[in-house]
This record gives C-alpha cells, structure tokens and sequence, in this order.
C-alpha cells in the first residue's frame, strides 16, 4: 500500500469475521451453509441483528408495505437525497452464507465504519435489505424489488403460494410480520440518489484471473425456453424398436443438436439446460413427452437473436417424435450507471485492489432498481466458482475488500 | 368355418360383452379407462362381481393367505389335479380395460360355456384371481405369484409400503380384506396340472400381421440397469461454458451414444431408457447428476451378454463428467410348456383362427408359475399396441375369440 492510498478509510476485518459468523447461523442446516426462506423465523432473526447493529450506530430504521427494512444514517444537510446499500437476507434451500447477506453484511459495514471512524459525508447514507430476492419459498425471484420498482403486478405478487404449502400466499407471511410497514417508506428516486449492491460473483471468472474485486457492468440479456418433444407412450417390452416414437431419446438427439450449434456462437455466451421433464418417467414405459427448459444469456442481443434463431429452426421431427418450443420470458441488457460504475473502478484502483470489469449473468435486485434510479453492483470471487449451494465461499478478506470497495465508492457519490 | 371346426365348443360373444361392460366400472376413472389398485375397494368390488358369477355356475369358491381367489367347477372323477386359467383384476394408474381383466373374464367365460353348455370333462377346472399382479401400490410387480411360486420372500412383500401411504404396507391391506384365506389353498403343484393365462398383447405384433391369436412361447429375458452422469453443480448464469460439467448433456450424449450401439445389435432386441431423473432439475443450475434407466430383452442370452457388453465398455468420461453405472436386475428367458404351447397353436388352427408363435415381452404371473407347473399363455391384439393406458382395446370378437382358444386348450390339456 503506497502512502497516497493509506488515507483512503477501509472497513474492518474483525467486524466483517463477527458478522459472518453470526448471520451464518440463522438458518443454519447444520453442514456449512444455511436455508433462509424470506419471510420465515430464520430470516426474521436476520433481519433483528441487522436492527440491533445498526440501532446501536444510531441509525433510524424504516419498513415499508413489503417488509423491505432501511436503516439510515442522516447527513448534515438537509433535503439531500439518500445513498443506498442493499441487498437481501432470504438463501436458496440449502444454500450458502455469502448470497446476498453479505450485501447487507457489506453494507452495515460501510455504515459502522462510517460511524466508528467519523467519516464525514452530505447525504444520508442508507443499508438496506430487500425481502425474497431468491422467490424460494413465495416465486418469482427478485420480487419485493419488482413491485418497488414497477416490473410486477402487486395483487399477483400477494397471491404468491408458497411451493411447501399452497394454501400459504407472501401476502399472508407479509401481513404476519411485523417488519410490514407504510408504503411511503419506499425507495424512490425523489428520496434516493443512487444504490449500490455488493454481492458474490457466483462464477468462477474473477478466481480464475486472480482479481480481487469485479466492477460490474451489466446484468446479461436472457432468454428462456421450453423445449419438448413428443412421441407415444407404450410398453418396452412389447413394443419392437421400429414401431417406436421414444420421446427422451428425440430430446437427448435434440439437446446434442441445440448444443453443437449453440456452441458455434460466441463464446461469451452461456446457456443452459438445467430442468428436464420426462413422462410418464417409469422404466417399463416408453416416454411420450419430455420437456426441458434452455436459459440462454448474452450481452449482445444479437447474440440472443442468433440463439433464438437457433432454437426456432429447430427440426420439427427427431426420431419420429414431433419438436416444440414456447418462450417462456426475455429480458434484455440492463447496464449500470456509468458514473457509478467508475466510482467502483477508481476505488478498486485507489484501495490497490487488483479488478475487472464483469457482467452479471444472474439477476439481483439492483437490475431493477437500475430502471428507477443510478445503480451498479461490485463483485467479490466465490471460490471455484459455487454458488447456491453449502460450499460456496468467500473469505473475510476477500469480503471486507468488497465493503471497502463500496465505502468508497459511496463516499465518492456523496462528495459529487 | 368349415364343418369340422363347427364341432368345436366356442365361448359366448353377448357373454363377454356383457362381462367387459360390467367390469370396466369396477374403478372408472371417467375417461374410458380405469385406475384399480390391487386390494383397493375397487378392485374388492370386481372380486365380488366375480365370486357372484362363479357362484351361479355352481362353482366353489377358496382363497388363499395372500387374498388369491379360486372359484372351481368340479370334475367326475375324484383326486385328478385342477386345470386352472389365472390372470389379475388390478390395473396400474389410469389403465385400461383388458390387461389383467380380459385373462380373469376369459377364465370365467370359459366356466360359463362349460357351465352352459353342459361340455364334459375329467378334471376340475379352475378359475383364478392373482393378487398385485402390477405391483402399482404395493411394489413390487407379480408379487403373489412371486411369493406363491418361492421367487420372493413372503415377509419382505407383507412390508412393502403403499407409494401414495408409506404408512400403509401391503401386510395391512392383506389383513383388511375379506378375500384374506388359507394357505393351504394356495396354488400348488400337487393339486395342479397346469395354467394358462389369456392376456392382451400389449404390443403391435399381432395387428401389424393381421393375425387374431398370439400362441406365447416364452416370456423374454432381460437386464435392467442404471446409468448415471457425474457433473458440478453451478450458476446457469455465471459460469462459463468451457468451465461446466453439465451431467445432462452428458447424458444425452450417451443416451445418442448407446442407441447408436445397440441399434446394431438383433432386430427383435428391445431395450428402453424410460426413466430419467436429473439433479437438481431447476432453470437456472447446471445439473450435477443424471440417471436414467436401461432396460432390454432378448429371447437369446448371447443378445442380452452384447447389451451387457456395450453398457459396461460405455465411455467413462463423457463431456467432462464421469459415467457410472448398475446393474438393477436380469432375468433369463422363461420358456412354456411345449405341450401346452402345442394345444393352444392346435386350438386356435382348429377354430380357423389365424395364429403366430410370439414371445412375450412383458412379465406376466405365468412366467414364474411356470416354474412350479405346465404354463403358457394365450395372446390377442392390442390396437394400435397401446397398453397400461386409457386407450389399451382389443374388440369383444377378439376377447371371445382368446376365450375359445383358452377352452379349446383346456379341454386338449382335461383329455391329456
């Protein structure tokens, strides 16, 4: 570190250990990683920790209608708009203590070293945590950011069934917790200046190239798919081969035919075919319908159009089987704020913290946001890349870097 | 139908129409097919209907310790063996109106024409309900003629768990039925000549030749396997391609790659990869495991040793993920009694019936009673060769049709 860079303030190592160790077990599934429904006791733990910590600063706490929680630390000077730092407490089932908790983590961090080390700065100075970011228990993901930021109905979004228990709906968990507050604590773009997310990478990329911190730069484009193929179901002893139409065996022809030529394009792009459905999936019986689904991701929606190309010219017969496909959804590239984006750059650089610019394949709430008011994320390495499950990791290092990252940044949006 | 042939006693059409139409109620799931699970009250209820008919013939009715049911008409001279005719009243999910039920009609119909007809004969003849013979609640299938017949353990059957109760064993529905009896009366090779079983085909064979009776030589050995892909799990969104072990894809492409292989191998070879399960099997993750199941048959063993063969020489690494794979289960081809086999291809010549040698593809209880007395079986079309579904027919002519050649047979087999 040269002597210019040590006047930079930086977040604390020791403080960053404490939480991790305590938000690890709310929801803790007893073999290194956690499942934190939103909504659930496990998350409303959570979500008391964050209020005591941040209460202990001196920050003022807000709820709004969707049970999203603020904790702000005010400026000097009034009628500044606010900086936020969010992210969401809520985890996969079975998933790890990194995704999206340490935004939040990284975000109480900003604020008590702000508060500890007296930092001074304009705005207020917000750390926020958006509820079922994931949509594990209550589909879709990304949902309270959504609403907020006018990308879903909210009547459909209350009427949500839990996927354990559909006579369950979010707006019966929203209306029993006592985190639901007045609508008018809304983030909004007459109160807010800007939002940063710090969050894992969820890739293996930045690992991969030995970079400390990933200044992100988009959100990819998507597209996805359903793919089926249909046949006749019949007996398999009985039924000789060349009477057959055996629909897995069309779609394992078919994903090795959407495979080779999607491999031709780019090799940026990412797709994947995660889900398959067989029926009626019983050893003795030929499969009449399989169907899985083909996510596709890119930055260049061109590039999109060449897969949606790919996938709408698909041979509309395999081994005797009929194809199809039905869009499901598409989104396009969201792209970050320049501004803040060079903010993340420059206090990466000045913090000598070795980055990159990185996209951002998966979704997060700050995608949203970006449509309301100047957005962006930073990225810190998940170690071999995992994610959404018990082994992904971060170190503590690697983690209060992040919150370094984003203290800075911040400071420099407030100082503009 | 030459003069000749009018000498030999046939069964009654109106009888057998009569016979479908009343039992295709006994579980009706509303659209033409039924759901009628062994024990359940509905298959209780098409127990009742035949113990009501058998009784009016002046047939006596026994039952044996695993619910299995034997209504006989007695024959002249005392201490001669039964001649019996056995088939199943229960269905698999949403199943059609023949396979199991059209052997336990035709065995009743071939009473009733004895009955009717006043037609002479030395030995009691028998007709027979097996008990689970889908194994579609109670896994597994063919169990009490498993058990009758000493290929399965009695007590391990009596545990076996409902699959929509795991509370609920098959020792208990035993308990709960009326139909519950002595083991004594168990079939036997003692008081027993012989069995036949009428059962649909359950495949196109006999259609596709335009043929009305299949003369069943053998029911086919086969191996059952499964085979497995080892990937990683990760972000469908973060993870590069060149980074991925995708265990589907893996699949698919050693799905392409046996098909490939076996395909070269006899043309009367069937084999069926019917069930696939893929880990986790959610959009937006790279799946980490893939199984699916490999069953084939073949009359010959050395066909089924070149199955073998290609499975266990398959690649071990496909698209960077490990193959694995099982070996389920493998049976050898159970061959009929040539005599009786002679009696059915001799009675259905007789009665002008057009005819073909067949194998049987499926398993049937006639595959392990074989082991303890003369058995064969007796097929006739299925249309289209749909079975275990809604839309499983074989015409009432053609039901009468199986009925005649099982009497004729018996009689051949009553003169023996």
């Amino acid at each position: 570190m040269t002597t210019a860079e040590k006047t930079l303030p930086t977040c604390d190592l020791a403080r960053m250990k404490d939480k991790i160790a305590t938000f690890s077990r709310f929801g803790d599934a007893g073999h290194g990683g956690i499942t934190r429904y939103s909504l659930s006791p496990e998350a409303h733990q959570a979500r008391d920790e964050f209020v005591r910590r941040m209460k202990a600063i001196g920050a003022a706490i807000e709820t709004d209608d969707l049970a999203n929680v603020y904790a702000t630390l005010p400026g000097p000077e009034p009628g500044l708009k606010r900086i936020v730092m969010a992210s969401h407490v809520d985890s996969v089932k079975n998933g790890g203590n990194y995704d999206g908790i340490l935004g939040v983590m990284g975000a109480m961090e900003v604020l008590e070293t702000v508060a500890a080390d007296r930092i001074p700065h304009r705005h207020p100075l917000t750390a926020m945590i958006w509820t079922n970011e994931e949509g594990s228990l209550y589909p879709p993901a990304l949902m309270s950011s959504g609403v907020v930021c006018g990308k879903f109905e909210q009547e459909r979004m209350l009427a949500s069934k839990s996927v354990l228990d559909p006579a369950r709906t979010f707006g019966q968990a929203l209306q029993a917790s006592p985190y639901r507050g007045d609508a008018r604590n809304r983030l909004n773009r007459e109160a807010c200046q800007a939002m940063f997310e710090l969050h894992i990478e969820q890739g293996p990329i930045l690992e991969a190239a030995g970079n400390d911190i990933g200044v992100v730069t988009c959100v990819l484009g998507m597209v996805h798919y359903r793919i089926r193929t249909h046949g006749q179901a019949d007996h398999a002893g009985t039924t000789p081969m060349k009477y057959r139409k055996d629909a897995l065996y069309a779609a394992a022809q078919l994903l090795v035919h959407l495979h080779q030529r999607l491999d031709a394009l780019d090799p940026a792009l990412v797709y994947t075919t995660g889900e398959v459905k067989c029926h009626p999936c019983v050893h003795t019986v030929i499969p009449d319908e399989v169907d899985f689904s083909l996510d596709a991701r890119h930055e260049d929606p061109k590039v999109i159009q060449q897969v949606v190309e790919i996938i709408t010219t698909m041979p509309a017969q395999v081994a005797g089987c009929r194809t199809s496909f039905e869009l499901g959804w598409a989104r396009d590239t969201t792209y970050f704020d320049r501004e803040l984006v060079g903010f993340v750059k420059d206090s990466a650089d000045q913090l000598g913290l070795s980055n990159q610019r990185i996209n951002s394949g998966a979704g997060h709430d700050a995608q949203y946001a970006s449509g309301m008011l100047p957005t962006t994320m930073i990225f810190v390495p998940s170690k071999d890349g995992h994610s959404h499950c018990e082994i992904e990791y971060t170190s503590p290092e690697q983690c209060t870097q992040g919150a370094s990252v984003m203290l800075n940044a911040v400071l420099k949006a407030d100082r503009n």
